[in-house]
């Protein structure tokens, strides 16, 4: 047997005089770090500062892109039209791969974050302008989001590689989508647990759903959360649980 | 005789709903465009259109970086550390560089833009920010500014090209300094004497200063305004003046 | 007969360098100015000014709040939390309102600007947060806004006044609401047309839809566009016609 | 004897998703907050949390105004112009001031923030901006900053109240000013000898400078920093000295 796979997290979004998270322990754990590009955190030093650390440890670094909208962390749904979403992407992208390959890497995916993430989960038109500015901007950078999503069947229509990520601490329908935020079984809680379902994700390509089902899950890459209390605890268990069972740590893309 | 020399021009300075110049006009008149970045003006979808009509008018695209004060438009000086200004600086090249490529052509020089501007023609620390930022990036970039200034020694410090601006609409004083903003003898006025005084400029090397003394003037670029009523009829009379002098009009980077 | 009628226009919308209609021109027409509070539009410089030029010509002011986004002119609809539009409305109220003491009026009225305004028709939730907000800055201030909207409920639930505008422009379909932009009879066009437009709607209390049935229409105040090209004609235009037919230009509210 | 003396401190610099200081606690040992108002820190909704607490516990309301520089946390000095940071200092005062209102109190005082609190310490210019726009808002607040500055001078030019704060973990030269950051003897180290601190300054009016020359501080009000590390403990251990050694902690202004 000779598995690995990808761990990401949300790094580099802190601001200003603002801090969150410990991107330093976190980019110690994971092998991709979604970096966010100044549009819904991150300014430029903060950005400088992640991809250095990221390029020092060997961690992929991926283009983070939101909405603009700093003062709601890019959480807020945007009716952006497709043209404005499309040059806001690029400029974004733009922006983290040059500071990038100035530390010495370069951005090597793309993960939409937040109120961005979920809506083109369902809505073609901002997927596809998503997938538009990706293409035309580098045709090799895969999209990292959720299986069955318009984003996925979106980004293949242009070409673009998409891979599937799975979350260790939520909670799964039986359909195979996450249980919403404050419904029962929304998270998943205690390190412990939570490294064993990476496990169970990586080994089966399943997961039992809160109501028992066990389900497939397509997973290229587990999503842990960085900003968190306990966040870095939670990572490093559930790379140390995958590593015990022989699973290798890599990231999806370079 | 063939002799050629560069017009630039500030251009991509609209952003979200409000517009400032004639692009399009501009773009047909001028060899190069310092295209606002988004850090005093200029958002993504603007920095777009105006990297995708210089391209097709086979303008050369400057990369006009600024303070982060889009309330201020750039115009305040500010005590920014030299790592933010050159992670700024950093940001700002990458974007607009990203952005360009996607519309078939990229950044060929940089023109700080401002406040920025006229701080580092005398302050050594932030002009070092700014010219290290740009060699980090691209140390093929040549970085446009006034001569004998701070920014052009610390360019030439860093192994870069410094291109040398003289300006159209601008008094000049017996040192070769401009007439402060304000004083009598500031700016001249009526498009045939600015179109002459681009010929003198050009031709001799030299202008006459505001108390008669001919100074001599080092030019490879010469700036003229965009976003001012009656710009673009200024900027014509100074191309036609000099395409009838004899002289190319043709970008010095590409 | 003694008949009076206010004037709107969404003024005090330039921001730092850039400038968009003629505040001036418009505060001589309009009986009523809704004055952007920065968050869309208008920086303090901006809204300083426009509330002391409406001060000395007698206009009442209007607080035109927006969701936060200057990249957008908050143009685009944002999911925000009840409590953040509670607290961002009432921000933006109260900024305007003090600037205005300080320019010798006060805030009279709160219109909604943009996107926020087209979805607080039918939203209840998001109506219900500026109402709130208003009511808590203080309940003597009108809501305007469109007749049989949400915000039209919730404002009248909160016991604020709620004042109905209509638009001298736009065409109406025979349900009582607007041609939506882009269709067929969205636009009125001709300065003579929509003065008549704006008389018919005084005199008469209806209008004719775009497919001939004159239907009644609740109007105490009339928007005419403040930022288009023609903007101030146009309004001139309609005040001369109105006062022609014997209606006062006068404040709803003050 | 019957004495007293204010605690100030730096709250409500979070915004958005970022967290910093802790307010709740803070608030339960100062008896004024200066609350930021958006231009440094401070969002709307930050702000209303702010000013509930404080309202709820007594403490009085302080408008922490800056220059408008978000990523910069106001730590930046801005050469802004006396129009435009008159009216600036304006927009924030009103904003917090009706949001306080809103809340059950007003705004009390004022303390400019970070760059701005130090430059006019010696730029006449800007301070009288500060003090005239402070006059124009509420000629019955009083402004808060060092003892012998510009701002102080302005401030009483303009019948303005000036009251003085006094730090009681920064080293003082012999001359009365603060020893600059990064300089031997730039802070006090330890609850203790800051609480011991505290007291000296009220109860002698005097301090020991750093090189044991006892000198005279003029002194109303006492800061306590609020974002570091252990500043909730160390602001805890002055008051408990203060009230042990008979001094009331009571606000300079309601």
């Amino acid at each position: 047997m000779n598995r690995a796979i990808d761990l990401n997290s949300d790094l580099g979004e802190s601001f200003g005089a603002w801090r969150m998270g410990d991107d330093e322990a976190m980019l110690e754990v994971v092998s991709s770090a979604n970096i966010a590009c100044g549009f819904h955190a991150g300014d430029a030093s903060v950005m400088l500062a992640a991809c250095t650390t990221a390029a020092r440890n060997g961690v992929s670094v991926g283009a983070h892109v939101s909405y603009r909208d700093l003062a709601g962390f890019g959480r807020r749904t945007m009716d952006v039209s497709s043209p404005e979403l499309y040059a806001d992407v690029l400029y974004q992208l733009a922006a983290l791969d040059g500071v990038a390959r100035v530390a010495g890497t370069s951005v090597s995916y793309v993960k939409p974050h937040g109120a961005l993430y979920n809506r083109i989960v369902s809505d073609d038109v901002q997927a596809d302008a998503v997938a538009h500015a990706v293409a035309d901007f580098n045709p090799a950078l895969p999209i990292l989001g959720l299986a069955g999503s318009s984003i996925a069947r979106r980004a293949r229509e242009r070409d673009l590689a998409f891979v599937h990520e799975a979350f260790v601490d939520r909670g799964y329908l039986p359909d195979g989508s996450l249980v919403p935020r404050g419904r029962p079984g929304d998270l998943l809680s205690g390190d412990d647990a939570i490294a064993a379902r990476a496990v169970e994700l990586v080994v089966s390509g399943s997961v039992a759903a809160v109501d028992g089902t066990v389900i497939d899950v397509e997973v290229d890459s587990l999503c842990v959360h960085g900003d968190t209390p306990g966040a870095v605890g939670m990572a490093r268990a559930v790379r140390s649980a995958l590593t015990a069972a022989g699973i290798r740590i890599e990231a999806f893309a370079r």
